[in-house]
């Protein structure tokens, strides 16, 4: 008998940059021919039925006369086709057109492509670089730290997946303006989400600038982008496995998600979350860890932003009471929440631990009373 | 316009041990109840429908009796199941039985349980730890040391996958005595090939040994497991993602690969190499590097391990040459080779880079002649 060793301690560098500004695609090819990518020069420009009209085929032909090859693959917009068979058929559809382990991704559009590109682009020839233009708000609030990648499946949301880094990040405002009201409203959830669980100030700010956001100032846009950025960077970069910090990013997410599923996705995952947020911040109130000013603060910002605050009456209360144990934070089937402290804080169950254990019969009342 | 850095830079220590040994299930239980998965206690077992009931179904029970969950999922043995969908089975199935994150992956049987097993491990959850309990000659010989995981699609081999490290790796070489003669003997093609390119006085004692191997003798066996080892380990350490001198591990395999899918897998893996050893020593012989006595004793070494040495007849040797453009060292569309040089060593191209550019005619030429 014997022992072999196989020792692989190594520095790894992934780090990154998120470029916020208006119209990027110039300076998307500037950064190519300046190396970003060292010397790829095959582009795989994954896409969704909606961004390739919009953006996505001015970028590709942007690459083509720069002299790159460039294809565009592309799948149905929406999160039903973030799927593996979606990532399979690109798959399939990229190793046709010849590209192998030299290439490089370019993911254009929102959070589905970016989850579903990055993926494709952490398997492909084991591993491929990848590079992420962000068109949608939720994107810019969610997508962009954090280097989740995933599929869903149809017994788990983004449970197959990876953590993978892209090389560069770019949130080109000037794209927001193409997205329907509904959208913006559902990005501006997640941004609503940060200011609650980490910066009271930028609470306050949403609360002052929500018409410039929704004109799509490019002042108040790019503040957002740059403050939803820095909050889930500071969480992020102290948590990158989400073994306990990054859990606070779960904030209105237990019920949320939940509602998501019960609604087969009728609703946008803003609009679920919007309402998830309330229902946890009602739990939140009678805990005692907001007051009654606090709970109804959040409320009215939500309804600023165009976002539904009470559980759709189609939705079956039972339904979603017993979604919520397919949580991932459910421990030792107990359910557990993360609970708002006042405005800009969550509470710390334990050290380390943001999830608060929570009777089902406390979860079921407030659900019922919604 | 703003540009916001994320820093990800970090130490990463992947390092894990291998144990080479006999019967080793007990001392897998062992190292469980010693911490070596933090304290999991949840087991996903990947194995095929030959190893079932040879091993894994065994290892199960005994972690069933040291207080842990376990449960087998089970595909059908063979290469043509190293496929996405049978992962999407798998996932399906552990996701149905209600495994989340914390659970480890622990992978039983030869090359395609550990390369599939290992591909599952590192995308379920975002990546759950694994384990790897080889029970192939193989398996020692390629799947121990690397990181490789992998699966196979329609266009191409091994090119949808990760690089992901097991936590540890077993080889009971006990389990090679239920491996049909054939199985060792294509085995053996990847030992022999680890001599060639790295190690003369191994394959002097291969050339010593070889019916001891063929008869399972514990020595013998722990020896060529660990040499295995060593000779992978040296390879991969210095070149972990594959970039120049891992491709020296490619000896033989331009032509093998290329017979190996032209005969539709009616070769194994090991046959298939055997058969690319000898055309590239006979290229190598060509090129001034082999000796004819190197090159004839490199075919009879591959003889005495019961391997085949000539291309069978009913492959079609034009189809062969047009397949060797699908090899990944190919490059501006120019044939690659890795070079033996005497016997343990290769050809370095130019610095760094192991594979040489060789003109189309000479591989038909020699392919024609075989």
């Amino acid at each position: 008998m014997s022992i072999f060793n196989v020792e692989l301690k190594k520095v790894v560098d992934d780090s990154y940059d998120i470029e916020i500004g208006f119209e990027l695609q110039q300076k998307l090819i500037t950064d190519l021919k300046n190396g970003l990518v060292g010397n790829l020069k095959k582009f795989a420009v994954i896409t969704d039925s909606i961004v390739k009209e919009l953006y996505a085929e001015k970028i590709c032909h942007l690459l083509q006369e720069a002299g790159y090859t460039a294809d565009i693959f592309v799948f149905e917009a929406g999160e039903t086709n973030k799927t593996r068979k979606t990532k399979e058929l690109i798959e399939d559809a990229m190793l046709e057109k010849g590209y192998r382990r030299d290439c490089c991704i370019l993911a254009i559009g929102g959070g589905v492509v970016t989850d579903l590109a990055g993926f494709v682009a952490g398997t492909f020839g084991r591993g491929v670089p990848f590079i992420n233009y962000a068109t949608t708000l939720l994107a810019a609030a969610d997508a962009s730290v954090g280097g989740k990648t995933a599929v869903d499946t149809p017994l788990a949301t983004n449970l197959i997946g990876l953590f993978n880094q892209p090389q560069k990040v770019y949130l080109d405002i000037a794209t927001w303006k193409t997205l329907p009201e509904r959208q913006i409203a559902s990005g501006l959830a997640e941004t609503i989400k940060h200011a609650c669980l980490a910066n009271r100030e930028f609470f306050e700010y949403l609360n002052e600038h929500m018409e410039e956001i929704f004109t799509i100032d490019r002042e108040a846009c790019e503040h957002i982008a740059e403050e939803n950025c820095r909050v889930k960077y500071e969480v992020v970069m102290k948590d990158e496995r989400e073994s306990g910090l990054r859990e606070v990013l779960n904030l209105g997410h237990t019920v949320g998600r939940a509602i998501e599923t019960v609604s087969e996705y009728q609703l946008l995952h803003g609009e679920a979350l919007a309402i998830g947020m309330v229902a946890e911040a009602k739990l939140a109130l009678r805990m005692g860890y907001v007051t009654e000013q606090e709970k109804d603060a959040v409320i009215e910002l939500l309804q600023k932003a165009k976002l539904p605050t009470a559980i759709p009456t189609y939705i079956d209360r039972e339904a979603l009471v017993k979604k919520l144990y397919t949580d991932k934070k459910v421990k030792n089937g107990k359910l557990r929440f993360v609970i708002q402290k006042g405005i800009g804080s969550v509470v710390e169950f334990e050290k380390g631990v943001f999830a608060t254990p929570i009777d089902e019969a406390v979860a079921r009342e407030i659900i019922m009373e919604m």
